[in-house]
């Protein structure tokens, strides 16, 4: 019988010694291995590589020694497998043929996530063997609103005009579009889990940009639909992994947070954990928070910070330490080391 | 005696028949008249020209009859006057010396703005004669947190990693030059005030970018500063003139918002109206708050979302009808009318 993985007991709520801890993109820019890897092979190369794919999931492992690892993958590849032309010039994603209409969103295909995107299963497959069941691996996926940004606006976007128009001018095609994605969503999750992810987090990015409405309506609605396909299918029932559901920006919509049907929410730094956990209830498990930015502070600064975020969390079991959002690359690696290190001290 | 405005009156939480409307940049690029004077002027000559200024901050009073103009004028000029070098090439503000140390913070200048920008102070007198009394004219400035973020960082950001570099690794400096900023701000404000400003609002646009304590420490007390400097004048004093403060994304910090020192917050489209003033106290007036994006939907759909609003708000006086965020381009300005039409319509 495989020991069960601190990382894992804390999405379940279990009562763990400290903390686990991982960090959102701790595969990425911030390191200098990382940029080693990447001056020699583009970014989608390395995504659709295998070795490379697991080369880089594995730095931050080794540097630091993190609880879990994240599969190293962009969100924007199962776009392109249902029919959207995705390239990475300078300056972000772009898609060449946005979709827009009732007819764009009727084009969109349903791919076979292991016939169109197996460089990822197998990917998950090497990184299991070198993870060698030590730490667990989370697979993942970007949440169906999320993604819908990405293919309304043709990239990112600073107040997402096209997404908007479409929600509010034409919320049947909206509709239409964003149960695509919910379905496309979960059957990519599936395949992950298949193929051995131990935890998938759902990324909601961009959900923060809806008015409360909109989010029940668009974004939460159609996460837990993905979570609930998830659920329902023999693949998941055979393992039951982690399901962690991360809206940046959900201060404003709590209360239909709370109702998600995801194992673990995702916090970011904006509001107090004790205080988000409050309002979620504290038999919720909860992923979070610490500013990245907070990672330019001194190691004195952010040992208080990491300390005070695991006090704030720690009335009841179900905290995984992260930061509120994704690390950003001018961030000092040592400082991370230093994040890693104070979680870590806090076992007893 | 000179009638007291409608927009004046919700501000001072009087009974009124209706709520008084504006938007946020309704002088702006969704008007063909406005698109038609930047034609022929760019930006910083119409900001600098009082005739101009003039004329396009008439332009929305005439076609929709708002209840408040707004002087026209970029909030970085301010910056440009303490030392810093402003530019505004295709794609956005640019600062080619922003503040990063100590050293730079104590290099900048607090600059008299009615010998600096006297044409500012003069575009309020002409436009004030414009206006006739007919509505009231507010005057504007950028807060003093959403004015550190373009000096530190340069212009725009996404992450403000140099902001929070400051924040969390100088935070002597940060405070030194938040300082500096709210000074300048006040005096700014004042002279606005002397010149005719019947009003003024505080934007602080990127306030929500903050943690909870930052927010308290960095954004809401240094813009309580600027609020008690300015009423602690005898130009203020004279003639009392309402202060509005707006934090784009004020949802996760609501038990401190509510204690600024303004008469009016603005809120944003992430939260129901009804909501924030419960969380706010009915007691305080506010100012919003259609997501700006609704006047995409059709014109029946901005008509029920108009009436939503306003009674979600009507529970006790003091609600401005306004949008959650400034006006994109895009807008189609019968879909501006139709949400004016709309609020005007509910004065019975």
């Amino acid at each position: 019988m495989e020991k069960e993985h601190l990382f894992i007991k804390a999405c379940k709520k279990e009562v763990v010694e400290r903390p686990p801890i991982w960090m959102m993109r701790q595969a990425g820019r911030y390191l200098p291995q990382y940029r080693e890897v990447r001056a020699k092979h583009s970014f989608l190369e390395v995504c659709k590589t295998p070795e490379l794919a697991c080369k880089v999931t594995m730095q931050p492992i080794d540097e630091f020694g993190f609880d879990a690892a994240i599969l190293f993958c962009d969100i924007l590849i199962p776009l392109e497998k249902m029919g959207l032309e995705l390239s990475f010039p300078k300056g972000g994603p772009k898609i060449a043929n946005p979709v827009r209409t009732q007819g764009d969103v009727a084009k969109l295909t349903l791919p076979d996530p292991n016939e169109t995107m197996p460089y990822v299963m197998e990917a998950i497959r090497v990184i299991r063997k070198a993870l060698d069941n030590k730490i667990p691996l989370i697979g993942f996926a970007g949440a169906p609103f999320t993604m819908m940004t990405y293919a309304v606006e043709g990239g990112g976007s600073k107040s997402f005009p096209e997404t908007k128009r479409l929600l509010f001018g034409e919320p049947k095609a909206a509709h239409d579009l964003l149960d695509k994605l919910s379905d496309n969503c979960a059957s990519y999750l599936l395949a992950q889990i298949e193929a051995g992810a131990e935890a998938v987090q759902l990324f909601d990015s961009w959900a923060g940009i809806l008015g409360p409405q909109e989010f029940r309506e668009y974004a939460l609605r159609h996460a837990d639909m993905v979570i609930e396909k998830i659920r329902a299918s023999k693949i998941w029932q055979n393992n039951q992994v982690p399901i962690i559901y991360f809206v940046n920006g959900s201060a404003p919509y709590l209360e239909d947070y709370k109702k998600s049907k995801a194992d673990v929410l995702g916090i970011d730094w904006r509001m107090e954990l004790d205080v988000a956990r409050e309002a979620l209830g504290w038999d919720r498990a909860v992923q979070g928070n610490m500013d990245p930015t907070m990672l330019f502070a001194s190691q004195k600064n952010i040992e208080a910070k990491v300390k005070d975020i695991c006090s704030r969390a720690s009335k009841s079991p179900g905290h995984i330490f992260n930061l509120g959002h994704g690390v950003l690359p001018p961030t000092n690696p040592e400082h991370v080391r230093t994040m890693v290190d104070t979680v870590k001290a806090l076992a007893k």
